[in-house]
């Protein structure tokens, strides 16, 4: 039987790759999209490449688009990227790493690859256990993203297809995707997770992003395969 | 009193150029959004700059991303516009000039500077009367994404705006779109329509585009200050 075609949105970091690793299990033909959009962590668009590699994605499809001309985030902003946070405060607001509306952005241009492939599901390493700040990874938001998705779209209103946003890790700790992860035998050490490298593409160790990633590998008994800057 | 900001989609053809007039008229600041997306009319980037300095919006943001690395459109790929089809086939069925996930791609990256701004409207010059072939200019299209867009970003969730999807056309025959626009001063000599223009930028007059524009001038009963092709 054919296998269908999926859509991954993929950032080449820890969660992104699990979740690719989780469409291939289940059974789809996977095409990789990542973005190139001002990040200041662009090193991780070369995470995402060896990623979709080694995973086998059918396709990546890399866009840019430059939201640094919009701003608004510590990720694409001149300002700074948190360090050493205690783990207490990491959940308790939004953070400034939030970018404006990213992940409905990046979203919306899947659906429009979506579309074009034929492909019905979309799969987004959304999270909203631990560092659960971003509004845009919370499941109400996914529904009513797939809601408009619905509506959007021609092929889904002339009923040839109906649109569904897959979010496979969105109740699982980072202990457990880690868990789930090395069981679907996905190379850490290829993933990136910093929000803030070093000018030579080094983990800072320090952001949130680093230490929700360590805290995760310790809680799962696991060790992270990445070298950090401290 | 402080005008509050908003932003407008500017395509630089007639509908948002009097959308954006609508926009002033409703005593907002408004921020023009333009997309350079690889479509082949191009041209109307030019137009956009000129509607936006000729109505004065205060900003006017230019984004770039090609959509036709994903394809599917008469408009970015290399597959034929349709010219000359009669009236009566043009709202029969969803054209080939559709571009898979447009709207919501843009009102995606609207939606992003929206916040970054604190603009709680988003205005789009959708239209829902003639040419009612595109799904994603459908009021329970625009309904969804509004209750998806107060879901995704940080400011909507805390509460200290809620983000409001305004299409004023959206019930407007163009004739109408065009007296309205008249009565505000909108200069339709330098919005752009065509989806295939010449060479030289001239509007062709035969795609369905060009086509319900003339036919609005002419059930307004006004003069199209174009020239066209043919």
């Amino acid at each position: 039987m054919k296998k269908s075609k999926a859509v991954v949105l993929l950032s080449g970091g820890l969660d992104s790759a699990v979740t690719l690793a989780v469409a291939k299990a289940e059974g789809v033909l996977p095409h990789a999209l990542s973005f190139s959009y001002g990040q200041r962590h662009a090193v991780e668009i070369q995470s995402a490449k060896k990623v979709a590699r080694a995973l086998g994605a059918k396709k990546h499809l890399v866009m840019d688009i430059a939201l640094d001309k919009i701003g608004g985030s510590a990720l694409t902003d001149a300002f700074a990227v948190p360090k050493d946070r205690p783990a207490s405060v990491l959940s308790e607001k939004i953070p400034v790493t939030y970018v404006p509306a990213r992940n409905t952005i990046f979203l919306s241009i899947a659906l429009g690859w979506a579309e074009v492939l034929g492909a019905e599901v979309i799969y987004l390493g959304a999270n909203a256990v631990d560092f659960s700040g971003y509004p845009d990874c919370r499941p109400e938001y996914i529904e009513a993203f797939e809601r408009m998705a619905n509506l959007a779209v021609k092929a889904a209103v002339e009923k040839r297809m109906h649109i569904r946003i897959r979010a496979p890790l969105i109740h699982l700790s980072k202990a457990r995707i880690i868990q789930k992860g090395m069981a679907l035998g996905v190379d850490f050490s290829i993933t990136h997770s910093c929000y803030d490298p070093t000018p030579a593409g080094l983990a800072c160790g320090r952001c949130d992003s680093c230490r929700l990633r360590r805290r995760g590998f310790q809680e799962a008994g696991l060790t992270d395969p990445l070298h950090y800057a401290s």
